[in-house]
């Protein structure tokens, strides 16, 4: 049986060590569209108990990466910017990310990174960001 | 006997658990200026057996955010952007970040982000960001 | 009878000497968002006929600053990123702003930039930026 | 007699309707530098007075895509990131682009502008940006 997008895109994602070790999941992948999660563990904070920006801007780069992935096939990461609008605590974070736009070679791309918290959702961080087909 | 700047700023770093899962290590720390290394180890990578994005992007961002704290005390990190260069391989990635303006409550910082692989030094990062002081 | 919040916008870009020089026009502008347009002529061009980023770039960090400043009131941008997606041409230019996140002294920002060519819309620019609450 | 790279850049520059409209001097151009200047004037101004900040986008814009430029011809500004660090006024507003790096069809360039009031020099904005080889 032929293996789906969904299925492909998370062998991709545990190819990536990095990934792995943080503990990254690929929730949703589709045309234009990427959600990637995390269940927060304790690894996952800096020193005010919050969630490390690091762990954001990780999930973010990723989330960018595979919306635009979706339309261009193998990508980079050409640079991305990011806000961090509000502290990231609870138990879950998410990350959806979306094409803006995409050309033969390039992607512009948003992302919105959530914290889930109980029943509380926080927009924690924006980003956008430009894929890069490789090769 | 008083605790130095650099000390304090590794007792920080050691207080942030990612960091501490990462591996980064403050190197330098003074007025205007930080350096964070890494050892690379097979779990910084992503599937092409380079260093990922993510790693990259965790130590550009917490590098501004020492050089900005150097000039503001306690900080958070606003927003910032990085760009990626050159793929980062070898055996440690290193952070060195600058204040390009320090005022009250804001600090906006460079980053250069290099990779060394036996005598070879790649420079694969180069970032911007503004650090806020905290409260 | 009372100024509407659009008169209000209005003569407070009619006071901006290069926003009047440059020729741009406030359309809309809500809680939230904000909607700048720019008939184009020739002294909007580069050397290749096509609209000067600078123009674009313009009319976005004005169109985010409009749109962070119907939340927070006056305001500064603190900064914005844009990725310049297709080259503009044609007679009008629309940027179109709308606020991802607002607290007390900071919104996020996201802008898109539309070149209008007879039937023809086209996004041309993709911006995401940090208003902050003067004073 | 050869046309110098300086006297090459002005020429462009020249052609630039909106460089002209908007008066943008090119001072410096070499090797992976670039200086741009503006002698400002009420037209560039925003309504508190101050230069608007869409004057110094351009200028920031286009010292980088310049800077690019000197390294790989025919170029195109991707994306840039600006933060405004300082009000802006006075006689004359620089701006000066380097390359951090440059490869066969990208360079990453930082500006910082500068505005010069009698003997007052302030460094008001800082840009990172990505400059693409044309064509």
């Amino acid at each position: 049986m032929a293996e789906s997008m969904l299925e492909y895109g998370r062998r991709m994602l545990s190819a990536q060590a990095f990934s792995v070790m943080v503990g990254a999941k690929l929730d949703a992948w589709s045309e234009g569209l990427a959600e990637l999660s995390l269940e927060l563990r304790p690894e996952h904070l800096q020193q005010h108990g919050i969630v490390h920006g690091g762990v954001i801007a990780y999930l973010a780069d990723n989330a960018l990466a595979f919306a635009g992935g979706s339309r261009l096939g193998d990508v980079v990461t050409l640079e991305f910017k990011i806000n961090f609008i509000k502290p990231a605590r609870g138990e879950l974070l998410v990350a959806r990310a979306r094409v803006v736009s995409a050309g033969k070679s390039q992607a512009v791309c948003h992302c919105e990174v959530f914290a889930e918290e109980g029943a509380d959702v926080t927009l924690c961080a924006a980003a956008q960001g430009t894929i890069w087909k490789a090769g």
